[in-house]
């Protein structure tokens, strides 16, 4: 039997969450977010985020999520600083572009962007006498944790969001593997932290225990206009707007967001603990619930048919990293089973 | 209490759909709708079809479903022909146009696009030597049942199809409430005729017993290169797409999508019956589940803190429109309660 | 030999504006607009229209100019507001909706807008609860001369001009052949008042005397942000700018742009005078340099080898509507020959 | 007084460009390149290139003709692969993205593109199992010369094409200074070999004696349809096409084309020669009109109130590269001025 860590949704959603959608299924609600689920949810999570007169707006998935908060925070003639590993410069073809806006792709460290090389980036941008012919940069897109599972320390945060600020440009942040970052073992950076630091952020769902979903979080609405039109232009409204509230009332109800994600950090640890005693390398220092393990290439192809994995990167002509995930749902027999053949 | 008859989508799914949802939650699938109830649900709904080689693709909603195919299918110098009374044209937010395609609207009769005006419209425009200056008509919109709730003979959907395919445009017909048309009384226009007649269509889920989803069907594939990266790229492809899977596979087992939508039609039957009974005006002949009723002010005004329906237009100073649907979900005891109040 | 009254761009440009490119040739100037000449040209128009802030931007041609204008005045959400009969809505090729804007097309009398009709559709739009499910309004495109060669009264554009202020929404005037309206007789718009009256207009140059040129005037900027940026994004910014600032500063002194207008209008004239004489009808009253003139079919296929005209429409079977143009070019003999032959 | 060698579009035109448009301007013509100069200059043009059923057209600067013709050639979901000092990915304000496409940025040697990177980068792309959530690689965009005034030889010619043709995508080449390159010394590209070897390049006018004006070659239609709509769609479509048609036309007559290109190059094999016996570094060797010298900053700032020249980019601390271009017009007392300057 195969083992599954290709990624964190694999599985349906967490059985409370399940529950709620069923009990209430029969209900009749208003459209379009409209319900009372979505307000309470929206009150749950501004009171988690500290913030109580944050605008608060449910999406399906990351893609639209991106896309549409981007296209809501630039003008036609601004681009989005991102670190070059960043989600929306690799992996949602092209959706940024397709809404007319470059990305500004900057180097990375183990998946972060730095304060610094942002500054210098928009410092030289606007000392260049013909910055008119070039994309001004608009806002920046960092994500937290990170594609390589790694997370920013409060500084760096409080860094990136003074330069973003001086500069008068919006710092955008992509949580949709959130959960397991709040919960991290030496992590400084809280949701709150995350509200006062951040002009968007979102609260992944679909990779932390809802069937799919992100909570679009915006302490103060700045420059973005007319977002439920935008939304609805993009069609990324659900008609039955209570699914996404009612899931996140469910998750953000005595704490069960956490609570889930603890299982997936747990279990990262126990693989992570064993791999090391057996001397494996990692590509980048584990930090939350993707761990990317160097194989030789033989061992490599043994396990592929054992385990489900995602292949990452060739490091060299004899080895491979791979990408193993653990989620929510992660069962603690499936690590051991896991451990037992790496 | 107040009665709700705003839409067909104020409950959540057909309890057989969830069922199904919940017995599978905790099963690990691959993502992006390679799972094999995307496969096994793309299986039924080709035979159902009667086209055994259908490209079958998953969405969550109508408007992302019309932005992304009408995309798909159109040169960037192309528009989409479209009755002025289009769901497209009225109620998408721009959502084609944002995509940078024109809507060429044209006159409707109750909804309805003919065949006869699509003919001329592309012909005059051919024969204006100016052409290249002008808007190509590149494919043609109709929604069946239309916005009034009314359906396409079988002939004059032949009609249409054969201009259409004379003048080497695809028909794309929009069927969010295809259930409902299915169903109807005295319709001659079944599934696999519209497989046959149209080069894509969508049999809608969210208003038929679904939490969510639409189901784009293209018979062959013609000029649409390279949908999966459209989706993506659009963000509308949902990361567990076994959650579309599971719901369609449901609906189209044991032809439960068709029997759960008579319920719809026995309701606005019942409606119909006894409105016209007591002399109620239609604004047009009732033929699905969406009612359009003539109201005097007076009632309408102490109607509408009972009733939940929508404001359709106003007819004259003292008579306005409702609308009232009835759907999958809609209880008898609530259509006896709506008669006796009316 | 046939004669041309096909379009006012039959011809180069005027001598005067020859003689001065070719006077210049071989001086050095910098780029992009940021020479002399243009500034020099911006400072004339600015005095012409009497707002000594205006903010003066020189593009090539009319359909560039309506959509970066269009695009620089709207967000994403926002449609423009235009007559059906609106160049924009007619003969551009979908520009205005590449940029991702609907064009919200309402009638015309005599290819002209009516505030009142601009009134009830934005008053209408805000009256309806899911107007965010539908394209907001965001400006008003009128053209003066219309595209049937019309003129708006002052009290008109007045008009126009209140019910755009009171809704906050930006009136923008395509003046493509704006000198032709200026010199027609019993005009009482001037200059001045389409700069008090309007928050965008042009000034045509390619039509009225130039090789190419618009002269976009923005009296004061409201909400119109880092233009120069979307000007270059667009590909709209001429490398040689001081070829469009020499063409507008030669206009713009000694009344030039006026003056070769005028002929135009007595050309224009001397056609009205000697059809109406042989009574001829006209599709609408002749005000400006453009005449839509009726033709029986039978004439119409006789004349359509010595005349050069553009089929307008068809009026019913047996006669045809056709536009004849006169310019700042046309010459007094040519006039004779076309009356001698009608 | 000061020496002016910012850029190869200071002047105005060639003074036999020029007396042509004076001799010709009064002549009527029909509008949008269908007059009798167009259709000579194409005939011209495809003799040069040897290629009698080429497709040509007329646009008016780089940036427009790069941004139409990269979406001409262009599905929604493809991007364009360009060196990271590609003019399209730097210096055109985003134009690429605001068409809605991905510019997928190698590294350049010398602003150039190898085709051994670009084998590698789609051969990597369709080797990844999940590409189709990434931005598929659609045609490629190399200059020539480059923004660093280099040029590929004709065998790196025709591995990218080799490349290209492999992989089913097109070749496009910018030739904005394409007259540069023909004439320079050592090379072996003939315009012959860009007609055989590229899909779609143009021939720079603006940079090369026109007012203004580049022309599109396409040797063969391949993928793009409707051209002619796209043009317009874009409003890049001069009303008084003549304007351009004339202009190449001239050029295109008795090798004018090149023999003024054999100016720029002499002028700049001079100031090169007396560089280089000075002492003075290049930063890349130099090949075309544009040179970049490597200057000490105190240097530097004594002669930027002499000499207009463009910064580069800073080198070290002490040390900064300018550009200096020579053209067509380059006067040689000017060239020996700045000898003595430098």
């Amino acid at each position: 039997m195969m083992l599954h860590f290709e990624s964190d949704y694999l599985e349906g959603a967490h059985p409370l969450v399940l529950e709620r959608l069923v009990r209430t299924n029969m209900e009749q609600t208003s459209g379009y977010g409209t319900d009372v689920y979505c307000e309470s949810a929206r009150e749950k999570i501004r009171k988690a985020c500290g913030v109580p007169e944050a605008d608060v707006h449910f999406m399906v998935g990351g893609t639209q999520t991106n896309a549409t908060m981007i296209t809501a925070m630039l003008c036609p003639y601004e681009g989005v600083i991102a670190a070059e590993s960043g989600h929306i410069n690799q992996h949602e073809a092209g959706a940024v572009e397709a809404g007319g806006h470059k990305i500004l792709a900057l180097p990375h460290v183990d998946g972060k962007l730095s304060a610094k090389d942002v500054d210098c980036y928009v410092s030289d941008f606007y000392a260049n006498p013909s910055w008119d012919a070039m994309v001004v940069p608009g806002m920046v897109y960092i994500s937290h944790p990170t594609e390589y599972g790694t997370l920013y320390t409060l500084s760096e945060l409080q860094e990136l969001s003074n330069v973003c600020r001086r500069h008068h440009i919006p710092l955008f942040l992509d949580g949709a593997r959130l959960g397991y970052a709040l919960v991290a073992h030496n992590t400084d950076v809280t949701l709150r932290a995350i509200a006062s630091l951040c002009d968007v952020f979102y609260i992944g769902g679909t990779k932390v225990g809802a069937l799919f979903g992100e909570a679009v979080v915006i302490p103060h609405l700045g420059k973005i206009r007319q977002l439920p039109s935008i939304i609805k232009q993009r069609g990324v409204l659900l008609a039955k707007g209570r699914l996404l509230g009612l899931q996140f009332d469910t998750l953000f109800t005595d704490g069960l967001y956490e609570h889930i994600s603890r299982n997936a950090i747990a279990m990262a640890d126990k693989i992570v603990a064993a791999l090391k005693e057996r001397g494996y390398h990692f590509l980048v220092p584990p930090q939350t619930n993707q761990l990317f393990i160097v194989l030789d290439n033989e061992r490599l192809n043994r396990l592929s048919s054992k385990i489900g994995f995602e292949i990452w990167e060739k490091i060299d002509k004899t080895h491979t990293a791979v990408r193993i995930v653990t989620s929510w749902a992660t069962r603690e027999e499936c690590v051991d089973e896991l451990i037992k053949m790496l």
